[in-house]
């Protein structure tokens, strides 16, 4: 039996999503805030890449991805991370979902035990042991801003060893991100354990304090799971990718074979079309950044508990101990009543969660004023 | 460990098509008999319902997909095999490949013995292993026409019990394909047996000898897995769907929740467009019930061992022992000097698959011809 309080869990944001959207098929308007989804379409480059190659036969394409794409991601690691990653290391994969299901298959069997973060995104803890993994939790706390630190891990593998560490920074639900030292304290501590680690890169591109530094830059044996859903504007598309050291090479392709055969072919050239697109995503950053100083300022006034707004990703995890110690609750009736949709924080911490909410500012500038005029009211 | 022989191993298909990727970058002319791809693209409609959302957000759906999609697929099986199935029972998946790792998941926990036909599906095989499942394999021949019956079952139920039956008709890479009364057998023997039944039909709508028969005309136990890449030609598109039991709906939808998010949202609408255009898909199965004839014949011309042009999908699986013991060795000479890229057996069969190729009838006639008219300068 897994080690975490873990048996397969909804994952709420989505079943707070579908009563939303049964809402909205109602009559009623909901302000977004329980998914983490961009407001914006993809880049016009992107559509129009699209476009042109509409009419044709789309065909699976090499497991691994187009050559064209993952060359383009090796040159994304080149010109934003300055490390030199081989388009061999790299796979195109559907989705982050899917690069978690490939990672855990590559590195590791069933039954093996993965560490990650309590709070975290729920479908870690689900997936794992949906297909039967081991996870063990590791706690974060507010007071240390949700960051993992390398002497969380040397305690929590102290008390247990484990095989595998999967951790984001930024990190969902918290935007918590390391820095470049403590990421490197991360990468060495997981050396120093026989960890291996695998680095969820997916908010990378919206750090509001630095850039982001991937655990490329830190040494080659992490496996490093990113995404076209968020930085791209590109979520319903399902296209990621994935950096697996040189060892891992051949199973990843033998597994992406079998289990997937390869990602979806249009969003791999809508993908290859993103990457050329980066003035695009800067200027959906900039707006997630007036979204981030407005929603953080906004729920501290309303009476939530929020130390600071976010390092990253966008998200605020705010703690609605003076209204509820319920959050299930709190979200359902946010929705019913007020038309507010946000995600109850004990998707991302089963133990703790119920004294938190989580807040998504992808949206536009409007969706952000009217839920804090929505909950403003309705708090009263 | 697993009981059939049983390590990870390459989609030997893909490989060949990866080389014959290559050569064709190199300026060599290729004929595509390796993988199961219809020539013709998706039906004009269904480039003409994505083109008109393309520039518009494509965000996640609901995990189980879009409800128009799955309330059109509950129309097709009321339609087309006089069966009602409620949309709540229909998930959109990520290709059929996505509906194999939901429904093992679904229905089973690793290490679960699970019953498939050799030859098969190879990643059937592959993706049982790969996940940490134990496959054991019910061996079909050639003298039966390749086809699954309750006796063959009963037999490999009675040497070792096992908990789930994943088999596919018509079948890959034999085309062959049970009747009613002996898919009503299998269904009835898998009940007493207390086997939970898989029922791949990803090539119905393939059938060259009368209407396809799904599962659920003969009951509601079994997990259907259909998908839109072969009837519909939308391989590349990454979409396809299950039907699952009643008692599998939660699981199955949070194992979508958290191990996909949803199916790609622009698939999910090109796939909801693409039901209502049976008659282009009608158009492309008579090109593949020409090459079906041309090929079948052709083959046997030339010495290859093939009873009976295959019932349905889009294959001719052939002996070779005429030429060869050694059907990797002899793909890859066929493609490096006659320019044919076809699927060695052993994809199928890891024991007797040396002896047979898998051709795939899916492309145009001019392929066909072509290949014919290679293979006979190259066997000659």
């Amino acid at each position: 039996m897994p080690t975490a309080a873990a048996d397969l869990m909804p994952f709420r944001a989505m079943e707070i999503l579908k009563r939303a959207k049964a809402l909205e098929a109602a009559g009623r308007n909901i302000c977004h805030l329980e998914l983490g989804e961009p407001g914006a379409p993809p880049a016009p480059k992107v559509i129009e890449a699209v476009r042109k190659v509409l009419p044709k036969v789309q065909s699976y394409t090499n497991a691994m991805g187009m050559i064209e794409l993952r060359e383009r991601i090796a040159g994304y690691y080149q010109s934003q991370h300055g490390v030199c990653v081989h388009s061999d290391n790299i796979a195109a994969t559907t989705g982050s979902s899917a690069g978690f299901i490939l990672a855990f298959h590559a590195a590791f069997t069933p039954g093996a035990r993965i560490a990650i973060t309590r709070p975290g995104y729920p479908a870690y803890l689900n997936t794992l042991v949906g297909l039967g993994f081991d996870p063990v939790e590791i706690e974060l706390s507010a007071q240390n801003g949700w960051v993992l630190t390398a002497a969380d891990i040397e305690a929590a593998y102290a008390r247990q060893a484990f095989a595998g560490l999967l951790f984001a920074s930024p990190a969902n639900p918290t935007g918590a991100a390391v820095d470049r030292d403590g990421l490197g304290e991360i990468v060495a501590c997981c050396k120093k354990l026989g960890v291996r680690l695998i680095s969820d890169e997916i908010y990378h591109g919206l750090d509001y304090r630095g850039p982001s530094v991937s655990a490329l830059e830190l040494g080659r044996d992490a496996i490093v799971i990113n995404s076209f859903s968020k930085y791209y504007c590109m979520t319903g598309w399902r296209i990621g990718w994935m950096v697996v050291p040189d060892e891992l090479i051949r199973r990843t392709e033998m597994l992406q074979q079998n289990l997937f055969i390869s990602a979806p072919t249009l969003s791999q050239i809508a993908a290859t079309a993103a990457l050329g697109e980066r003035d695009y995503s800067e200027e959906q950053k900039r707006n997630y950044a007036e979204n981030r100083r407005l929603l953080s300022a906004g729920l501290q006034d309303l009476g939530f508990d929020l130390e600071h707004a976010s390092d990253g990703a966008f998200y605020a995890y705010a703690g609605i101990r003076k209204f509820s110690n319920d959050s299930l609750a709190f979200c359902s009736t946010l929705l019913e009543q007020a038309g507010v949709a946000a995600t109850p924080g004990v998707d991302f911490d089963r133990r703790d969660g119920h004294n938190f909410v989580r807040f998504s500012y992808a949206g536009s500038r409007e969706t952000m004023t009217m839920a804090l005029a929505r909950m403003a009211a309705f708090l009263r």
